[in-house]
C-alpha cells in the first residue's frame, strides 16, 4: 500500500518505532515475524484511544442519568465522597435495567452528549491517530483489543461505530448480571454488584480470561496500565508498547495523572525509559489530534 | 458445495432443521436472513461437544495430577466429600502454577491420558457430528463459541486442535489469576479463588461478558444448560437450539443425568417439548458417534 498510512503521526522516532515493528513482525522473511493468530494487541481507552478530561465521559454519562433518574449529584460531592461515593454513583446509574435497556440509553446519551470545552460528540473526541494505528494493524492482520478500567457496557454502546471493534474485542470493568425470565421475556438484568474492575494488575488476568493469548503489542497512558505493557514485554516474541503522554494543552489536555481516580503515570514512565518503550508525546508525534467535524 | 454436509448425521427431522435454519439465516432473500456479524452459536462442551462419561475428563485429569503431587483422591472419596471435596480437589490441581505451566501440564496429559473404556485419547472421544456441525456453521459465517462448566484454561489446551477455534472463543468456568513479576519475568499465577462457576443461569451472564451478543444457535445437554438454550431462544432473530440426549449404551452410554455434579435433563427436555426445541437422539440421529481412530 501505498501513501503515509499514519498521516496524523508526524515523522518521528515514535512513528518509526511503529512502522518498523509492524513491518518486521509481518515479514515472513524476518527472525521477527509473528505469525497472524498471534498478533494480539491490547489499548486501554480512557487517555489512549479518546480524551478522559475534564473526567471520563461515562461518568459524565452518570452525572447525567443520576440527574434524570432523580438523585443529582455533583463533581465536588463525588471528589469528596471518594470511591464510595463513585461506587453509589455507579449502582444508581447503572443496574436494575436489562442490559438491552442500558444499551439503549448509553447511545441516546452518546447521540446527544457533548463534551464541555469542544462541544463535541464525545465518540468525536477519539484520537484521529490512535484510529490510523488501530487501522493499520487491522490491515497487518493484528487482533485490536480495548482492556479499558471503564465499563464493558458502555464502552461496547460505541466502540463497533468508532473504532470498528466487535463487541467481543471490547472489555472493560464489568457488573455482574441476572438471568431472569422477565416481562420481555428471557433477559439480563444488571445488577449492582462489581465482578472485575479491570485496573492495574487486573488488566493482564482478564487479558488471559478474554483472549487467551499474550500480546504483542499494548498501549496506556498511566500506572493503571503499566502490568498489562509489563505482561506484554515478556512475550517471547517482538513486542511494541506505547505510553500516551498528554503534553498538549492546546489541542488537548496537559496532565500527568487521571482525573478522577488519581492514577499517576510515574510508573509506567520510569518502565518506558528503562525499557525503551515508545512514549507518545502528543504535542510533538501527533500532526492532529482529533478527527475532523463531520 | 455438493455432497452431504452432515454426512455423520442420519435424514431424520433432527438433521432437516439444522439444514433448513442455516439455509433461511444465510440466504439475503429470506425473511430470517441474519447478518454474518450476528450469527453467534454457543455450545455447551462435556455432554455436548464430548464424551463426559464415566467423569468429566477435567476431573479424570485432576486426579490423575493429585496422585502426581502425591495427594491421591478417589472418585469414592469425592461423591462422599460432595462440592467441598471437588472444590479442594480443584485447588490442590489447578492453583500456585502459572497459566503457561498449568497449559503445558494440561498438554501433556491430553497426549498421554486415556479414556477407561474405548482406550483412546481424550480429544479422540469428541462427537463426529458435532464437529461437522461447528464446521458447517463456520463455512457459513457463524462464530461458535463454547461455554462449558469446564475450567477455561483446560478446555483451551485442546480445543484450538480440536474443534479449530481460537482460545478466545473458548470460555468455561474461571480461576482468579494473580499478577506478578517472578523469576520467569512478568506472568499470571492461578490462584485458589474461584471467579465464575459458568453453569446455569450464570451461561448467559458470561455470553453476554464475552461475546456481548446475544446468540441465535445454542446447543447443550443438560439442565445447566437450559438458561443459555432460553435466552439465545429469545432472540429477535429465527434461532435452533439443540439438546442432545444420550440414548446409545452402546456407541457412547445411556443417562440423564451428568455424572458428578447430577444436573438433570427434566426442566430442559420439558422446555423442548414446550418450545419445539430439536433434540438430538444419539442413537438413532447419528450414524458415527466418535471420529475414526486416527
Amino acid at each position: 500500500m501505498g501513501g503515509d498510512q499514519l498521516p496524523g503521526w508526524r515523522a518521528t522516532p515514535v512513528k518509526q518505532s511503529i512502522l518498523g515493528f509492524v513491518a518486521a513482525v509481518t515479514n515472513p522473511g524476518s527472525a521477527d515475524f509473528v505469525a497472524e493468530a498471534e498478533r494480539i494487541a491490547v489499548f486501554d481507552n480512557d487517555g489512549t484511544l479518546w480524551t478522559e478530561q475534564p473526567v471520563y465521559a461515562q461518568l459524565a454519562f452518570a452525572l447525567d442519568r443520576a440527574a434524570e433518574l432523580g438523585h443529582p449529584v455533583s463533581i465536588e460531592q463525588l471528589h469528596a465522597g471518594g470511591m464510595p461515593a463513585l461506587v453509589d454513583l455507579v449502582k444508581l446509574t447503572h443496574a436494575g435495567i436489562t442490559t438491552e435497556e442500558f444499551d439503549a440509553v448509553c447511545r441516546g446519551w452518546l447521540a446527544s452528549a457533548r463534551h464541555p470545552r469542544s462541544g463535541r460528540p464525545y465518540p468525536a473526541m477519539v484520537y484521529q491517530p490512535m484510529l490510523e494505528l488501530l487501522s493499520l494493524l487491522d490491515r497487518n492482520g493484528f487482533s485490536c483489543w480495548i482492556f479499558s478500567g471503564g465499563g464493558t457496557d458502555f464502552m461496547r454502546a460505541f466502540a463497533s461505530d468508532v473504532y470498528g471493534l466487535p463487541p467481543y474485542r471490547v472489555i472493560g470493568s464489568v457488573g455482574a448480571t441476572e438471568f431472569r425470565v422477565g416481562p420481555g421475556g428471557p433477559e439480563l438484568v444488571k445488577s449492582e454488584a462489581i465482578q472485575v474492575i479491570n485496573d492495574g494488575p487486573q488488566k493482564p488476568g482478564s487479558i488471559h480470561a478474554h483472549v487467551g493469548q499474550r500480546p504483542i503489542v499494548a498501549a496506556g497512558n498511566t500506572d493503571g496500565d503499566l502490568a498489562m505493557l509489563q505482561w506484554a514485554a515478556a512475550s517471547p516474541h517482538r513486542t511494541l508498547q506505547l505510553v500516551v503522554q498528554h503534553t498538549d494543552a492546546e489541542r488537548e489536555y496537559a496532565y500527568d495523572r487521571d482525573p478522577i481516580l488519581g492514577s499517576g503515570t510515574e510508573q509506567i514512565l520510569a518502565a518506558a525509559a528503562e525499557h525503551k518503550w515508545a512514549v507518545i508525546d502528543m504535542a510533538a508525534d501527533w500532526s492532529t489530534v482529533h478527527p475532523p467535524v463531520q
